[in-house]
């Protein structure tokens, strides 16, 4: 066995698949057991990836003491039940966003990471790219001026390939669609960048894709700063990550080709930041230091199961990302007004389980 | 006198310049006479630009029978007063967009035209930028595919820049701030593109223009087709000018680097127009044909003023335009709620002068 901190990812589907890649990317993690419920697939990852175990049941997973930290990949609706068994369990839990589907759900394992004192990450892993960074620091540092706008979308095709077979075709698995799926990293992203938004106004279409979801949504954020958000999702188009934050002093143009999205420690080579400042005819390529998003979080998650630092992104930031999510699918219900977010927060019943 | 098409500037400040020199880089105009208040204005216009006569009152400009059509850039509030006058004066009418500042001006400008039966054109001139043309020969043929999402920003720096001494400084002057003088040209470009807004959301703040009006916007229009649009208007960051547009087979991403907006004959130099198409790894930069928007719109209008062709946008997309603008407004004032343009526009009094 060796000194790597042993991990067993949960639920092995294509996003599994990433982020095994990522986590053998680097050498802090070691891919020590997994789990779903179907044996070939189980045998199958075990094979791709070089994992010495996998369970044959969850509790089996949560029975080996080897095994320190699980890497939760199944639907979001699944979660609540999953990471609360994990925690309890005593390991260290990892989860891919939305930390939940829904927001009772969310704080229930909120009660249960505070229950347990476990640690606890989720994979809001868009802020750590190399462009986000850059922006983060620029808007702390004065570069840019007073924030005005920001404006993002993430997108992509989705919508227009699911099947009756897929969970994300079914509006009670999938609520809001890409805005759950895509929308939810830029909900944090920009929450990340310019503080926590007080309102969500949003509207939402299912256009053409043949599922039961949503497949365009726009939704305007209102930040506590005042600063205006903009955020678009959409799930029939080919793939967009996107944003761009209006300062009085610069513009800041950050622009991802989604086609890279998954090899993320290329990503920044197929990214592209630029800035135009007040008063300039030309504006300037920002260089991007190298990164790989889920490597590093991944490995900032085993490192803290071991006691080694902590997490970036708990279960407080993931609220507050999918807490947009509900108050934009409130507020297009509501004909588009403006929904504050901080009531509509406080309304939701904390499960007491 | 030449053959050439002859022409007055009314009003002639910064932007009467700009249309001045594009109608020169042309053979179609003649720029025959001008009026503005300040003699020494006028005359500093006539030697810029060579014009031989100058008005020394509105009235003597419109009673000069050589004077075949006026170029109207006065202040927006002014717009229904001077435009009424020169058609009733039997004269051919270019006004800057937009078309009045009220939508009751607008249907009173209206009225003009069809009570006097003149030409009459509206400067939004962005709609003949290379890129857009493109994007709509790309809709129409179906290229794009079916569109469901379409995004456009044009911000600039003015509110960072306004004084009391000038009329965008004031909220009865410039209803929506940047939203009526920048936003206006996407909300017909927008429309242009994929057909009549059928509700709009908004949302406006002040933030950091010393001005009495709004200087970020952020407006989200439903298409009677079903797609969805954003605009998003500030005036307190560096230039902006952008549209994407989503659909299922293709995305096209225009960008123009503003500061080169005024001299439109280079605008396509500092162009880009790029293609992602679905399934494909690589984006394609897309040629964009040589244009110059205000020399082609001013040279449109003149050769109408002849009885030689029809002017593209006259008092029927223009009152479309202005129509987001005020029904964003409108939607800003009720908390952001959807607003439907057609029974806002409905309800507007038709004035009966």
């Amino acid at each position: 066995m060796t000194d790597k901190v042993r991990l067993a990812p949960v639920g092995l589907g294509r996003w599994a698949q990433v982020l095994a890649r990522g986590a053998q990317r680097g050498q802090v993690i070691e891919l020590h057991s997994c789990f779903t419920r179907d044996p070939e697939k189980r045998k199958a990852f075990q094979d791709r990836y070089g994992v010495p175990k996998a369970a044959s049941s969850y509790e089996e997973l949560l029975a080996d003491p080897d095994v320190e930290g699980v890497v939760i990949t199944t639907p979001n609706d699944t979660h609540r039940a999953v990471i609360t068994q994990a925690l309890e369990a005593g390991k260290a839990v990892y989860t891919d966003k939305p930390v939940a589907q829904t927001l009772e759900d969310a704080l229930a394992i909120r009660a249960a990471v505070e229950r347990t004192g476990g640690v606890f990450a989720v994979g809001h892993s868009a802020r750590r790219l190399s462009g986000n960074r850059v922006i983060k620091q620029w808007i702390d540092d004065g570069t840019l001026g007073d924030v005005s706008m920001v404006e993002a979308n993430f997108s992509n095709e989705r919508g227009l390939e699911l099947t009756p077979q897929t969970w994300r075709w079914y509006l009670d698995k999938t609520p809001g669609g890409p805005l759950i799926q895509l929308g939810v990293h830029h909900a944090d992203n920009l929450q990340y960048l310019l503080g926590p938004v007080a309102a969500v106004s949003a509207v939402q279409r299912k256009l053409y894709t043949p599922s039961e979801v949503p497949d365009a949504t726009m939704a305007i954020l209102e930040f506590e700063s005042g600063a205006l958000g903009y955020l678009g999702c959409g799930w029939a188009s080919p793939g967009i990550y996107q944003i761009r934050v209006q300062g009085t002093k610069q513009n800041l143009m950050y622009d991802l080709d989604f086609t890279h999205w998954d090899e993320s420690h290329e990503a920044d080579e197929w990214s592209s930041l630029v800035s135009q400042a007040y008063g300039q005819q030309e504006r300037t390529s920002v260089e991007l230091p190298s990164t790989d998003m889920f490597r590093e979080q991944l490995e900032e998650f085993a490192l803290a199961a071991r006691g080694q630092g902590s997490v970036e992104v708990g279960v407080e930031e993931a609220i507050r990302a999918l807490a947009i999510v509900h108050v934009a699918i409130e507020s297009n219900r509501q004909g588009g007004r403006a929904v504050e977010v901080k009531p509509f927060l406080d309304a939701i019943e904390v499960p007491s389980s």
